[in-house]
């Protein structure tokens, strides 16, 4: 066993228009690296991060906050001194805080020689987003720690699915760099959301799932309908109506919103398309002042994972 | 192709516990026999029919409604007399319309010699819901007409996708012979649900599906969760808290509505669980003086079939 490790920890996209709340997928072409070197010290310590908004005290930065308490529960006798690279920003809709919570809770259980299970990172690492966001929230960890394609089918007690993935399922991506506060895009959705679409909603996870199995592209695009949070949030969202559209006609299976937004992702068949879609994407938003980044990415099958 | 033909229309279980309005399966062991004889006059009859308390008259019975439209549309130059033969009682809440509805919608496009697609003969046969009941739902007449399990994924445009059924996946039914009427099942709903409970049902429904998938019963079980209709309709039955406990206790993977009730089911695993959870079922209706039926059955692949 090393005593220094570097990580990936992989962008994830939550929600993915039906499921909301329950589904996710992780990225393969963005994300975090992240170093977390032993020390014979009890401190955690974030020696290095690449941004400036994001704190460096072991108890308010998530990966620290993560760290410490794994470290208290399994009464280790080290330390870490951890480093962050941010490969995307936070406040984009792509799980931040999730993958450095994901990437702590890995890293630390790394060290511990796997003395947690599977289930207690995901826990730790969503105890991690609690510490970010306020809430304990398992679909960007969990896709992001375990990869691919995920299904949070309880909370009480925590039930993680995987889901199949096809082969030739691509996302495009593209971040308005505009700041949506979660709290926000909570706040904007109904508490109470009528039957009909509830019944809407649960009738496309279904379709979505299916398709994912049955490897029909077509199904998993006429699945990705949000009828409960989309209309309340595109609003947070400029030209989100128009990105949706210009994707569609441009061959992408369905579009929606990443998580809370302000990301809009889009599923498509294949990396031709999907980079097609990707530039129909930009071209939007070339045309406003609103700076954005895109990206073209497989459905990452690993999850966070040692990299060098 | 002949002149008459006797099919099976199976009864059928909607909803399924989290999947209220969008899933459905058949059965194997219950359901109606029809005969269905072409004759040279244009004329569409219920010849014969097993119970008092159902229509004989063209436009008011199901099956002679869908005969009659069915026949109109496609320009026919002969007649239908039907017989139906009720092999469980109507009110059930295990699709007794769906089933004279299916089962006509298959015996006059056979007459037809498939001069319809499925997709035709399913609308025709909501339309038959809708002579019946008042409303063309498609969950009851989609697993009866095509057999199996179903997802009704859309309706607007209808989308009905049939989903894997599991080897050893048995069902248990017991049905009190009281009447709900399907109205009032539907009148005890609220109209608007809590967000919070929406994402229980549509993260079950993922999890019941690709337990579906994945053969896992242990997650077929778990996901078999309504918070969304049973905690209202669970009051219109008696006893149905005692018999949910029972049939768990004899090891039934879950236990739910079907339908609008009062039948309740239940999945297991293999015939030797669910014939000890029918007869836990049964024990707590013994203890009443309501009556009732049980029936044990296999999912039924086939859909309506001919028979002889």
């Amino acid at each position: 066993m090393k005593n220094q490790i570097k990580i990936f920890c992989p962008a994830t996209v939550a929600n993915v228009s039906c499921g909301f709340d329950a589904l996710g997928f992780a990225l393969e072409a963005v994300g975090d690296v992240m170093t977390f070197t032993k020390t014979e010290t009890k401190a955690i310590r974030i020696t290095k991060i690449n941004v400036d908004s994001l704190p460096k005290e072991t108890d308010k930065n998530c990966a620290s906050a993560v760290a410490k308490i794994m470290l208290e529960d399994a009464k280790a006798n080290f330390g870490v001194d951890i480093e962050i690279h941010k490969g995307y920003k936070s406040g984009s809709g792509l799980g931040s805080s999730a993958s450095s919570s994901a990437g702590a809770a890995f890293a630390i259980n790394y060290f511990l020689n796997n003395y947690f299970t599977e289930q207690q990172c995901l826990k730790y690492a969503m105890y991690g987003e609690q510490v970010a966001c306020g809430s304990p929230i398992a679909d960007n960890v969990s896709a992001c720690l375990l990869g691919g394609f995920v299904l949070i089918r309880s909370y009480e007690p925590l039930d993680v699915r995987q889901l199949p993935v096809p082969n030739d399922l691509m996302v495009s991506v593209i971040h308005p760099q505009i700041e949506i506060k979660t709290q926000d895009a909570r706040d904007i959705l109904p508490k109470d959301i009528p039957i009909t679409n509830a019944i809407t909603q649960w009738a496309n996870v279904g379709g979505l799932i299916s398709g994912l199995y049955e490897n029909d592209y077509d199904l998993i695009g006429k699945s990705l309908v949000d009828v409960v949070a989309e209309p309340y949030r595109k609003t947070l969202i400029p030209n989100f109506d128009t990105v949706k559209e210009h994707a569609l006609n441009a061959g992408a299976l369905g579009v929606g919103i990443s998580g809370s937004g302000p990301s809009i992702f889009a599923l498509s068949k294949g990396l031709t398309t999907a980079k097609a879609v990707a530039e129909a994407m930009t071209n939007v938003y070339k045309t406003t002042d609103i700076e954005y980044k895109t990206y073209v990415s497989k459905i990452n099958l690993k999850g966070v994972h040692l990299i060098d």
